[in-house]
């Protein structure tokens, strides 16, 4: 199948520069605060993009050379498939958060909870709309054993 | 900043076969049936995936030439900018879903509750686990007021 080419929309700025210092996932990285620069060729595309409260930022983990289909995670102690985890090492080392947007100043975003490192290019941002699945449908794999208190304590 | 090319890891396989005919998300799409062929050389990734009821998938938007910083969303009457809505035409047209597990089958899903069309490319696909943020504490922008019911009606 034929290849794809993307071409980054915006860059994170944060003071996390070091992948080893950034949380795992964007659940443990509460009040870490960053800026999202949308390059002003794109910063029309987000009117009405405020009022949400929270927002999905899909990025390239561009320090991510090379992929593992299986992988050690950074819970438990056996190495699961790549598409079970989210390792940034996969075949396309896209990455998604989904962040808290506390205000947009032109074409910047400051957003809040974020785990992503500073330099991080940005290729898509979308509104982050709830599913309506009850937490009691939703099976986690093994990921299940990971966790201690089914609400409030995901990974 | 650079250009980042990635290859499909895998193509959906699905009855609906023209854009027009496809529901506008996943909530509008319960019952359809589709599967997911994972080429074989990524198959490995597959492991411990089953145990998850529903997988995020992430898809290229291979029909959609073109963009559009302002668009006119399939609810209301109004344009909004493209980052504040779902719309296909986006500067990097990356789709996200995120859809039912029924079964794995060696390198194939079977999944259910999906709005993409026969032949959609597969970038990647991550386990899917609730972000534990209450209904309440989430604004949905210029969606709200297309929302009926806050917690089981939305769009």
């Amino acid at each position: 199948m034929q290849s794809i080419t993307f071409k980054p929309i915006g860059v994170i700025h944060n003071t996390i520069t070091n992948p080893k210092d950034a949380p795992r996932s964007e659940r443990m990285a509460d009040g870490i605060t960053a800026t999202v620069e949308i390059f002003p060729e794109y910063a029309d595309g987000l009117s009405d993009l405020e009022g949400f409260s929270h927002v999905i930022l899909l990025v390239h983990f561009h320090l991510s050379k090379d992929y593992d289909l299986k992988t050690l995670p950074f819970l438990g102690h056996t190495k699961r498939g790549v598409f079970a985890t989210r390792s940034p090492r996969r075949p396309n080392p896209i990455g998604m958060s989904i962040v808290r947007l506390i205000k947009i100043d032109g074409n910047v975003l400051k957003i809040a909870n974020t785990e992503m490192v500073d330099g991080t290019p940005v290729l898509d941002i979308k509104p982050y709309v709830p599913l309506p699945y009850k937490r009691e449908e939703i099976k986690l794999g093994w990921l299940e054993e990971h966790i201690s208190d089914r609400d409030e304590n995901l990974p």
